[in-house]
């Protein structure tokens, strides 16, 4: 299968770019960069020289709708520019910016500032949380791969919300590896910025819980607190609630348990682990701890894989029919 | 005033006799550790080499109660085998540990899963919590100084729910560099396992939420979940609760706003800040940030010092009928 | 192909283990660990959880015997207990501790400061380095795995050497990350300490210093000073000394670009990179520069791999008469 | 005395002023930085809110000259700007940029890669390396404060070479925090590049080594490497060199040794240290190793103290005849 990485130069993009290397069905042979084209990707990422060999071009839309697979590693707000090119009858997309992600236009709007341009596919795209929608996702021609956050976030809460099992509001304390800025410098991703700190940033206003309120059934109000962190990659979400009044915590373990036993990419840890345990690979780890009246859910996952290029490959495996974890896990 | 750090090699000890060292009438002419006597504090720590000249004695009572202060950080269970030693008529004491904060036996046992074996003083020990008890402070001879987890939660939230502003449970989570795991080397703080990590531990049975919930006004329940994470010093906590019924956000950040501008040692944030803006400093940062119905406090510190060293001296000055800063902060 | 592992809980073992598991031929069936055993791979690694599946043994020469092919990754001194009771008829062995790299009992005792007691297979052991040994690897059933920094150093510099090219000594300053201190926590390895540091050690007297000169041909002296650094892994060597009458920079830059082009292993580079661009993958990267007097050579490898696991491996293959770079190098 | 700090917005200009806070006799009222004109130094240092209280101006030449002392910290090429405006028998300058450092135009310009515009101040400018300039410093009313990497050369081998211990070339090998690198955001920068990196950069040709050469007795030739690494602060300099055939190990000993007597901002250390023992203080720690050929000097010091505030301000207390460590050093 043809496959074409466009924005392969930042770190979501070039991570994808390795996990295909392994794939045994996904061969990709077009990677795009408008900053970057004419140098390879080892140029960019010296680790790959002698195993990676592919070099950067500019898009070409000529070019994106020969390949049967496209995946979209763009800034937010570029998608939507690529995705009514593109023909799905003969190329599927997976789309890793924000653009699809909230079905609603307004939302999207308030959210990301920036007038939504691409209406029709909004309301067709399917959100790819592989563990919830994989129905859907098999059938759709564009799937919009969900936030690396958010997907800490909603595996774990969309059962424990169905199950009616909290009664909000929802904290979600949420830190992140620097790698989740991308890959421009700036203040922010400085050494001497980052390097031995914890740092919360837009506490309440963060794109992302749009995206978590969108996805989560019902009405469940929440605030989402993202921290940046002294860390390369990884995802550690703490979730703070209150069991609702016929809610047990050993019903939601066991439920958290369960799901972790159907899903190979999810393992339930009894002792909550941290980043380090899931750095590098394609897992969430989730466990679910507190009292008679309260609930902390651990979710930890590598904001580079199963928040962005894992859940990516795990999409597309869906989208043409084969097993979930192709490419991802051993089988 | 001739002064003595009893557990002077540990992190704590050690930021203690740097900052006595700059201090205008506390003289540090004793340290002790049973560990590393005979040593120099520049054995341990090179970087004091010919600018702070001490040398290590295993501790004595007699020395000890010939000191006009003393400060114990010693490891919790030991302060109480010292402090029924010493003569506090000649002799005062800052506890650095955790045998005097919780005054209330049963709690204590519970917490530090040791028996208390000297209830007398427990039961008149002053909590040395400066911002609130300083009259009692002056007036004592035996302080317990505030956990460091502790000392980030209580400053801002003892205000909080005194002025009714809450609606409990609170969810504490916090952020804390490897020092405040100590100086003796173990899986738990080798570089190999902390750099690049962010790690809840000890969820809902920290000794400290203990003593949170030991010093907050009324009965106010809370979870409180400690992470360590890859930074040398620092805590960063974010506490989560909802508002009263009658409580206005507005309201709980004028509140602290004004806490803020009635004590030197707190620096109110509109924009919260991180453990970088704090460490090395005595400081406290807070802000308060939330909606309607929610509060989302971010309070950080630097757990050797606010959280440890700086706000023992802040006792001992009180102790003393100094100012509650000198030696601490330019007047 | 049976294989085990012995010692397989510190982190050269594990990243063995890791790499086994994803070669075609050698199949990992057992791992050994004395201070660990009942505990799995996972326990240590969780990483590794649901994805290698292994629980530690203590070791039992009757297990071990039932192997073709055993990976020694014990402490020094330890191998040394173990090889004589291996029946090398059917079980190969590849020795990653320093034991049988110096086959001269006089110079190992004087490095290792203890005395070799298999003097035997002292002087039947294949030094491992696949570059240079390959004939005999291939025919050996004991190869003693070269140090990690003596990989960085004989690399560049047998060839260097045999040419005539360099006017000795040389000096080699290197720089490790901390996995190479092993995983047991102590003073060295805590985070406290090594974070933010570059500390040199054992200079002119490390152990690795004897190994680099009985490998290297002639009597070339030399001065080593490792440094270890805030890093989790990878070696950069730089490596400084005149250029002989004859030699010129021209020449030994080309020499050197040749061997990389001769091994898929070693890849040159005309602007030295650092640890980074070789940490996680199985490369050694080479630079030359200098002037008309002056060769200044750069490598850098993965201690964990090219320094040792990835090696090792490379050394099986040859062993049994694989293509030296099955499993470690895509075909 | 007033004091202005032209360029304080960078890392080395706030530790300037840092330090300038704690001394007794220079006023530091005028703070300068272009960018960054009408912000605090708390806006971009918030560790500094409420105990150091200064606005960036834009520079204004008049302001300049009602200074009784000028510290330039601005990048290389911008101080040979300023210094000709400023009239130097009322207001003397300590130039931390590398414009006056090489009083040589033709060996500047090579290095800089830029004319030097000022010639008539270039060639009266005193190098302020303090231990060894101090009485030309004295009389001086412009010095060029030596580089970071330079000085950690020079304070060890300037003796060395002038005892004629040393027989060249030099292999100077130094690994320094990446705040050298400057504040502004760049790939060079970023925590994703920087941390777990040890990397060499400009061999061969850094600037920093035309300046080593020139200010070292005689003609000895040498070759300087330069490695980034992943810390804030701290360079290690490991300097490598044969002895002279009259030159013993134990006379370059007791010379450093004897140096470091002398200097209170020297101090000799029997185990070589790394960065970490220096970092945050304003010593160069110096050792001596070897054999009885060669000679391995390793010197550590903190870029931004020793290896620039610290020292820009030794100069400026012998500019005015005050004692060389106030407000550096306890005396």
């Amino acid at each position: 299968m043809k496959t074409g990485v466009v924005g392969a130069s930042g770190y979501t993009g070039s991570e994808l770019v390795k996990l295909l290397d392994e794939h045994p069905t996904f061969e990709c042979s077009l990677v795009t960069s408008r900053q970057h084209q004419g140098e390879t990707l080892a140029d960019l990422y010296p680790q790959l020289t002698d195993s990676v060999d592919l070099t950067f071009q500019s898009p070409d839309i000529n070019e994106l709708n020969q390949c049967d697979l496209l995946f979209l590693a763009v800034p937010h707000g570029t998608s939507m520019d690529i995705v009514p090119e593109i023909d799905r009858e003969s190329t599927k997309i997976v789309d890793l910016a924000g653009d699809y992600r909230v079905n609603d236009a307004a939302l999207f709007e308030q959210a990301y500032e920036t007038k939504h341009t691409d209406l029709d596919n909004l309301s067709e795209a399917v959100y790819g949380l592989v563990e919830h929608n994989a129905d859907q996702i098999k059938s759709a021609s564009l799937v919009a791969n969900p936030g690396c956050y958010v997907t800490s976030f909603l595996l774990p809460m969309i059962p424990l919300v169905d199950e009616g099992l909290v009664d909000p509001p929802l904290f979600v304390d949420s830190k992140s590896g620097i790698s989740g800025a991308g890959r421009s410098p700036s203040e922010t991703t400085t050494f001497m910025n980052v390097n031995n700190e914890v740092k919360p940033y837009n506490i309440g206003t963060h794109r992302h819980q749009t995206e978590m309120s969108f996805h989560l059934p019902g009405d469940t109000s929440l605030t989402f607190v993202p921290h940046v962190v002294s860390a390369e990659r990884g995802i550690e979400s703490a979730i703070y609630t209150q069991l609702s009044p016929e809610g047990r915590l050993s019903q939601a373990r066991e439920l958290i348990r369960g799901v972790c036993e159907d899903h190979e990419g999810l393992r339930y840890r009894e002792t909550p682990v941290g980043m380090k345990a899931v750095a590098g690979t394609s897992y969430c780890d989730l466990s679910v701890l507190g009292d008679e009246n309260r609930l902390v859910v651990i979710s930890c996952l590598d904001n580079l894989r199963k928040g962005a290029a894992s859940q990516a490959i795990q999409n597309a495996n869906l989208m043409f029919d084969q097993s979930v974890n192709q490419g991802i896990f051993k089988e």
